[in-house]
């Protein structure tokens, strides 16, 4: 390598006066200011003739979410050729093009320990030990598909514009200069060949892998192909796949023991980040699940590695924990996550609700919250196994989980099976946001051994079932149709009242489903309840529908609107068909006004007194609740 | 090795008929009948005579969680000498004892690729390669601090007894077998000893590091001791720290590229889990803030790994999904994380509550679920920046997040800086779980660096601070004495009812903090407000108050006491000095039954109206959020 000098010039972090309005450019900012104002120490490489013409000044940091949100400063557009860092590229496309197995047989995984350019092959096997060695990197380039090398090249240039979105070119004068002068990758090519480890002629090989060594890309380029590998191998901008789903641990790990060179070991002891180098100066990095990085300067250390951004992996990593074998904190997932009993909103008949209340013990909710992996599952499942007693019910309730792990997911089947030797019922609801749930439910019932899991929509209606299940355990049965007088609405009032309110009140029926309020429609009356069943139901903010009361015979609904005359704040539809009395505004208004009947104070007592019970529990709700 | 027969008599992995209880032990279970069925191949070491008399056939798999539970099958209890597997706790002790760079002077973390008892050094540093092989372990053996072996070797056992929090005592015969024959292992520790990289007599290194390595074990044991890394650094039935939470990283990662002799890179690849293996039989694995998993079947492969661990370990990552380097699927944090305007509970006059509902813009509120990461906070930090108009506040309310780690924190902090430089001002509540942020906004403090980030205890605290903000930004004043007459709970009164109703009134008044009504005390009276001011609080199903809303002139409290007689729901402190009128339930009754007056019936309306309107609050709240 030359000692070409460093001119320490870096781009300004902050061009202009303006500092940056996004708190990541301004992280990545203030490391590019810092780490650009140190001394510029390593030289340009120069084994490749093309490539000391580097200016040593240019630098960049790029940073790619999996959410896909980029984020540069310095030199993140200057075009550079990828060289090693396109070997996690090959490897991967190894894998997809030959499968695992045919793989290993060309090429190990093992750390060398030793230089990029080793010619060393294993002992007994004689294959190159790793992929990110160029031995190995010469051999994957031979298990591309491709009728000729020109289809190969295609087909390399093809998965480089999926990894970064935008079209793949080869440098031609770098190209040119590294097959020139490219004499100790002959010499592995040949050694490869006599050992059989890739076919055919190999300057064939040699002329494809020297090209995609020189395929140019930015910073920007870098950190969208780590997000890509960090996105499990998904664009995160274009949402085109670039390496198979299944794949991606494996490239990650050979980046993570191989990636750097003879530095490899010390860089994941010290910064914790699967990485790949180049000569050129590019370094990309990757923190799984969450971002790619991609920096450029060219000067080297003696092993090959930009010296200025190892500096900004290593600052990151430090600064900000990002360290892959830091142990995640155990998060507050133990809040709310005690199986509690728990009771649904459905009011019932009197003898059902002393029922289900004496009972109350046998139907426990547990809400947990954060990440489901293995060990947050196999916390709950004991929880819940030891509270529940045999022939119980257990909602799991999963709204409020982020993420269901594969551990997890099996854990959770585990229990079901678990709690169905004990006769206790599991349900589990809000599984819509975790396919990796219903993947385990569809895996094990493909395999012919079901999982005891009940999935419902949600925790309402899962307690609704349960509590259903409870009373015919207990042998309550509800259900009769209840007359004018013995109903909510006329309690306390004589029979000369109830007569009185009588008059007022229009018959009215409703068919099963039918609408019987509709939210939002204005509103001018409330209806009793004489004999079936209706669901009242308001609409989410995020437009879906919950149910927030089940009312029947006897029962009243409609007088938030009766009193106050703002437009429905709920829907209400019949279960079963419906008879039903209506007392609009102006029934309340044609209300006697003889003084010995007092049937008017006492509607609206009793039309209070019910609004005072469903603001009790809705502020229960409320503080038992997240608000 | 001998190749000793393999009895292939594993215990039953479930004794009797009855099938676990819990549903880890069911997969432990149905893993250790597969492998236990599988035939048994490898061979007992037998370079150290007394280990080749172990059992081929004692099989135990154990897993202990971060939480603390532990989870066994077959022989866990089975007692063997620990070997190489404590490696990984003479590196830590060595590190805690000399510190990183002094370590590193001494022993490298470079994977050797070679087998564990490789006399090879580093060829220019003639230092050992990494410290999980036998010459890297002589040299840490050498750094452990201690006046003499013996109080070496009790520093060593004392720490082990905190790794797996039992008394550590070595097998003697093991011990007097290996001192016997390890001629190896002393021609490594003089090699050591002649390049300075011990010193004093190697002789007695050899002592300490042969009877350590014969420290006896059980599956159990390895599964805490893993549990202990897996919970950075402390053991999480005990609480005792056995590592310096910041070595933890360094153990792992040796660990992870250097655990499994020259196995090493092929385990990280196809397994993924850090993990160490002993010839005795045991291998000790760890996902990183998860669980630790010990293993014991002594036949082992060709490379000193035992046949069956590697199998469970392999089943135990691929079947649940547990490689280190499956990036993790994005959470569905994004669920109710969008910015959106929100306003606190507390009522306010008319003219105010106009205001702010003319200008709901410019006060934002996000309540992101799931971890606040670098990537999900980097996600977070672009929303509400882009939302928010200058001059505006933001509520982040972090009560739903399950954990913020070092990286989230920062970018906050950084949010804070941008957000403040546009004039909004940001507000984060629910942080009192998530001590990492707590941290960080305390490091900038001591940089000087202040963060502009506002600390509040809940949501609708830091709402009604934004809300007086913009009241005061908009000019608008509120607090004026409200006659009787003109308050809510006359309207549609005429001046005669008026006089009715306020015969039936008591005048009462309270200092400022004094308690108007207390939750649960039994309810008899509404209280209307003349003049100051009141809070009504709750009180959360976790003891903790909640601030439901604030009352001013004109208004009333304790209607639903009055109406259904139940205990008070909530506590109503006077936050003024406080005048008001009492009307109680008797008050109520001695209304006039003069029918010109409709006194009762136009109060039980208004009464029914205030129901009505708090409940459609309440229901919005409800559907709005989680419930």
């Amino acid at each position: 390598m030359s000692a070409q000098p460093a001119a320490g010039t870096a781009t300004p972090a902050h061009p202009g006066t303006t500092p940056p309005a996004n708190p990541v450019d301004r992280v990545l900012g203030d490391l590019h200011a810092r780490i650009g104002g140190e001394p510029l120490t390593g030289a340009v490489a120069d084994y490749i003739p093309e490539l000391s013409t580097a200016d040593p000044s240019t630098f960049g940091i790029a940073l790619a979410t999996v959410q896909g949100d980029v984020h540069e400063v310095g030199d993140t557009a200057v075009p550079f050729t990828i060289q090693s860092i396109s070997k996690m590229v090959l490897y991967g496309m190894a894998l997809e093009d030959r499968g695992r197995e045919a793989v290993a047989e060309v090429v190990g995984v093992e750390p060398s320990g030793e230089a990029f350019n080793s010619i060393r092959l294993h002992p007994e096997r004689s294959t190159p030990l790793n992929p990110m060695v160029n031995a190995g990197a010469i051999a994957t380039t031979g298990l591309v598909q491709g009728a000729d090398p020109g289809e190969r090249l295609a087909r390399i240039l093809a998965t480089f514009e999926r990894y970064t979105g935008r079209v793949a070119e080869v440098d031609e004068r770098v190209y040119r200069s590294e097959s020139e002068t490219g004499h100790r990758n002959r010499a592995i090519a040949h050694l490869l060949r006599n050992f059989s480890v890739i076919g055919g002629d190999p300057d064939d090989v040699l002329d494809v892998y020297f090209r995609q060594c020189s395929i140019l890309v930015t910073c920007r380029d870098l950190a969208v192909m780590g997000a890509t590998l960090a996105n499990r191998g998904v664009n995160p901008i274009t949402g085109a796949r670039a390496l198979a789903e299944e794949h991606v641990p494996s490239v990650l790990s050979v980046m993570a023991t191989c990636g750097m060179y003879d530095f490899a070991g010390q860089w994941l002891h010290d910064i914790g980040l699967p990485a790949k180098s180049g000569v050129a100066g590019g370094i990309l990095a990757v923190l799984p699940g969450q971002f790619g990085v991609g920096t450029l300067s060219p000067p080297l250390d003696a092993v090959g590695n930009s010296v200025r951004g190892i500096r900004v992996c290593r600052a990151l990593s430090e600064e900000l924990g990002l360290h892959l074998l830091d142990p995640p904190r155990p998060g507050v997932a133990a809040r709310g996550t005690a199986p509690a009993p728990a009771a649904s909103r459905r009011r019932r008949t009197g003898a059902a609700e002393d029922a289900l209340e004496g009972a109350s013990q046998r139907i426990l909710r547990q809400r947990p919250q954060g990440d489901l992996t293995f060990a947050a599952a196999a916390a709950i499942a004991r929880s819940l196994g030891e509270s529940c007693p045999d022939g119980g019910s257990v909602v799991l309730d999963l709204s409020a989980v982020s993420r269901v792990d594969g551990a997890g997911a099996a854990i959770l089947c585990a229990l079901g099976d678990t709690l169905a030797a004990r006769g206790v019922h599991l349900l589990v609801c809000g599984a819509a946001d975790h396919p990796r749930l219903g993947a385990e439910i569809e895996r094990r019932a493909d395999a012919g051994d079901a999982a005891e899991i009940d999935v419902r929509g949600d925790a309402e209606e899962a307690l609704e079932w349960c509590e259903d299940r409870l009373l015919g355990q207990l042998g309550v049965i509800e259900d009769a149709a209840v007359p004018l007088g013995s109903g909510e609405l006329c309690r306390r009032m004589s029979p000369e009242e109830v007569a009185d309110l009588r008059a007022a009140l229009e018959d009215v029926a409703f068919a099963a489903g039918e609408v019987m309020i509709a939210e939002g429609s204005p509103s001018d009356h409330l209806l009793v309840i004489g004999s079936g069943r209706a669901s009242v139901t308001t609409t989410r903010d995020d437009g879906s529908r919950v149910r927030v009361l089940t009312i029947g015979p006897g029962m009243f609904t409609g007088e938030v609107g009766l009193i106050d005359g703002g437009p429905r704040s709920a829907t209400v539809v019949a279960d079963t068909p419906v008879t039903a009395h209506r007392l609009t505004r102006e029934g309340l208004a044609r209300l006697s006004d003889d003084p010995a009947l007092r049937t008017r104070t006492l509607l609206l007592l009793n039309v209070a007194e019910s609004l005072s019970g469903h603001l009790r529990r809705a502020t229960a709700l409320l503080a038992a609740g997240s608000a």
